[in-house]
């Protein structure tokens, strides 16, 4: 049997407690297109994502993730996936095509944490309508349309306060994500670990953080801006609407810049995320850093990026 | 008598008990040129700056303020500048032509908080040598040779023990300064006002700050750059050299973005300073901040601008 | 009598044969505000703009410049231009208080090319409407709610079939536009001068242009954008609505950042312009540049900047 | 046996008429780094390049390119290739360990339009020395040093007057590279390609150009820089170093930004980078531009892409 791969992070399913200012804040504040809205449920993208959505929102009680969606490298690698899971001891939910909008048959499974994991290949990739549409080719909407106007989903931030190592390494044995950069007690654990299977320096990280009252909570969700300067351009949209925010500053770990906001309507913090560098080599020695080296990893300059940790939504 | 006016902000003579490191931090980090070095005087500027220097260095047993030097609208100015400071009862000290390289007979006085200021109008504007020149014919040197590599300098901002509100008035009666913008307790004092002869919003700003020690402060001077980009490769510069520094960040007041950064060799801060806006209007109403709203007028959005505010040096 | 003195560039009063598709433009891709439709005229300004309006767009059967509006220092001012310039042989018109939306009593007069220009002082400087009112006190409305955004209106550029030194002549010595920097052939006439009254390099700008029709065109009015990386996101804007322009590029002259746009409404041309340097000194020796220095004079480098200049609207 | 894959463009080995300019530009002017000297050849690599070197300049009577060196995933893809290739009649010679500084064994071959490539999976990744190391784990040098100061490489760009179809079908089966955006004559054949192996929308183009004398020519290397506005920079830099080049702009293919530049001692076209998007998508469908829609995809906006395409160097 092939060896099934993850290709790239797909989407977050969020579940928010006001709806509406939730759209609010991903549509007009960050900018967010919407693909459909189907039985409740908001499909959004931002103007340079292919897929049919990178983001939905759902009305819920309270704020939680549904799911988080990664896609396969081929479209076998759903059902291999499904055996190695249940084989190793998940359990494995099927949800049929359709159940989510634009996208085909999906499992579904926790992490050790109890994190919520989708694995899909089949989705549609549908163009922007006419008036919407980017005048490339290669660009799904016009850029700039409304708000920070990210350009995509970039990646998804796990914290738990289960020992964070042992989440490594399930989704090392599991899913193939490989470790890139990771912080650690000398002679003791690894508190948290940067991963990935592109050559992002981290599609998923897991980080360790007792103050967390549960073991499946989401730290947040990234989405990406091209230049440095778009983030000061969003830190005059945030500011504008009086929405708080932690940042501009830069991570040493990733070498990216970063501002940390919360939506208002669900507090599940996304981070908008630009610069940093790329992993090209196929013997990348995962960078190890130190508690005393860790102030710097996290904070390269520029608001501490830790400011605001302790209040992490469930996923 | 004609009345003397203040062109603009010429230059900042400065005092260091290091100064080989001084030299280090301003000509290697942020990236001054030295346009000569007389007397143990070694007189710096900006790639931008006309004049012979906006900046000077000298060994001494503490970091302090040797004056700060503005240049008159016309020759006679200084002359005038002098009779009516005498008259309103300011001693006035002339400083022959050479004294300061490249400068001609000026006066040096104080504020009523001891802050010493000089007042000159012929200066030298000297070509940059050949290598190091422009190969515009607006512009002295090079841009981007060296470190952070600022345009021009721009404003210096003062603290005092004393009211600051009679020291403004002191400047709008005895120099012209207008106000701008200003923070005021309500039925209580003004205890920041940011003042210009030009329409920068602050070629001087004079803070009132009880935890100084004296009334006769250096909060910073300034250098400006010319995008909010460039200010996060100073980060990086900074950042790099292992030198602590405040921001990025982003004033209300003046709409402006800034990094603080301390000169290791002195304790002189120096703002890193770019964007905001210039005041055209000649009936400006200058724009009142309570305490209340003091928050956002100081600190926009970004790391804290009041960090670090303690530990100013002498003026 | 006073020395009446123009403070600044007020706003510019055009004409066009389309007037939904240059409020289009104006309004939806450059991003102005509408501060008050009156009379079937409609009120622009920028969002940092605090006079009534920057810009005012009236249909017409052709593209033309209705006038160019300056304000004085002083009230006083608008009168005493006036006996000045009759005096000098320049007939004026007065234009009562509220003719012009915002406005209070002004003149009106020719320069020599025909071009027309305005003189007031008294503006009314209203708020923005609730919602669309910056968080900032010294800020009219949030910025980066539409379009490219520009800050403020800056300079203005008249081109002339005539020898367009004496045009410069008459700036200076009838409304004290000092000249900054020119072009001038060897032991042969200026052709091009860049002249202000403020620090800005250029308030207006004059250049003669034998491939114009005639005496009184307008090259293009300029607003202001407060870093390089803006003008390319506003030709991304622009290209994602199939508008051609010219640029990205840097000039030698006033060493700013150009992207010179027509209105499609009405072929007036905008630019939108960023960085460049000030003037402070109050000794400025105005720069030469010779016809082999111009091309570096007028393009740096980049897209060249004299692309499209041979179809001029009419001023 | 394994089937071999590219994990990356590693290195290009240039050959230059004139060693010290050809020095002076990569080391001062883009601001590369020196690894080491050995031989006469000089290796060179960014800041964030964490290879041994990522350019190689070797002294020669003419312009040429040495090789072109690309990355394995695995140890054993080196030998696969070889037998893969020679099995389809590609020449194959070996290069042993040593040779070039810092990699290990290596296979040399030509494309049939005799483009001199090699393959390798052994190499050096150096730490920078003492005083020149970045404050950053994850970063070999500081950043900023001297120069344009780019991050990494990028990508190269070679040119044929054969059909270049034939070459994207040879990269295609033969290394396994995609083919991510190309143009194409209706009916008739592809002029352009675009492949990669990795996200980067190219690690390797292939474009047919009748202008170009022979086969095998190199249109050009490039560097990637992490904002746009570093693009503004390198202009400026450039230009006070008085090199022409082309740009800035931004192409519709990639959607990156785009400087062009000569090394002024080989001739050799250095692409200056930034921006653009990143595949993630494991079904990616190659974009398709018909000739009409070229010159949007060449040059979205800003200087057009394609001036001063005659002149590439022999490859």
């Amino acid at each position: 049997m092939v060896v099934p791969e993850i290709a790239k992070l797909g989407h977050i399913a969020l579940v928010t407690p006001d709806l509406e200012k939730s759209l609010w804040f991903f549509c007009n504040v960050i900018g967010l297109e919407e693909t459909e809205e189907r039985d409740g449920t908001h499909y959004l993208r931002a103007w340079g994502d292919f897929e049919h959505h990178t983001l939905s929102l759902t009305a819920g009680d309270r704020a939680r993730v549904d799911h988080i969606g990664w896609r396969t490298k081929r479209p076998e690698d759903v059902e291999a996936f499904a055996a190695l899971l249940e084989k190793a001891g998940t359990a494995v939910q099927w949800i049929e095509a359709g159940v989510e909008a634009g996208q085909g048959r999906a499992i579904r499974f926790q992490l050790p944490s109890k994190h919520p994991f989708e694995i899909y290949y089949d989705v549609e990739k549908p163009k922007a309508p006419e008036g919407l549409k980017s005048a490339l080719k290669n660009q799904t909407y016009k850029s700039w349309r409304k708000g920070v106007s990210p350009r995509r989903i970039d990646h998804v931030n796990l914290a738990t306060n289960m020992d964070p190592g042992g989440i490594h390494a399930w989704l090392a044995e599991n899913l193939g994500f490989k470790m890139r950069e990771y912080i650690k007690i000398p002679n003791g654990p690894v508190v948290s670990g940067w991963m990935s299977v592109t050559p992002l320096v981290h599609d998923v990280a897991v980080m360790g953080d007792t103050t967390n009252s549960g073991p499946n909570r989401l730290h947040h969700l990234a989405y990406w801006l091209d230049n440095a300067q778009d983030l000061l351009r969003a830190a005059d949209i945030l500011s504008e609407e009086a929405i708080k925010f932690v940042g501009p500053g830069k991570h040493g770990i990733s070498q990216a810049m970063y501002i940390y906001v919360k939506d208002p309507g669900s507090g599940h913090r996304v981070e908008l995320f630009t610069n940093g560098y790329l992993i090209f080599e196929p013997d990348w020695e995962p960078i190890e850093w130190t508690p005393e080296e860790m102030e710097l990893g996290l904070t390269f300059w520029g608001e501490n990026a830790v400011a605001g940790n302790e209040d992490t939504t469930e996923a």
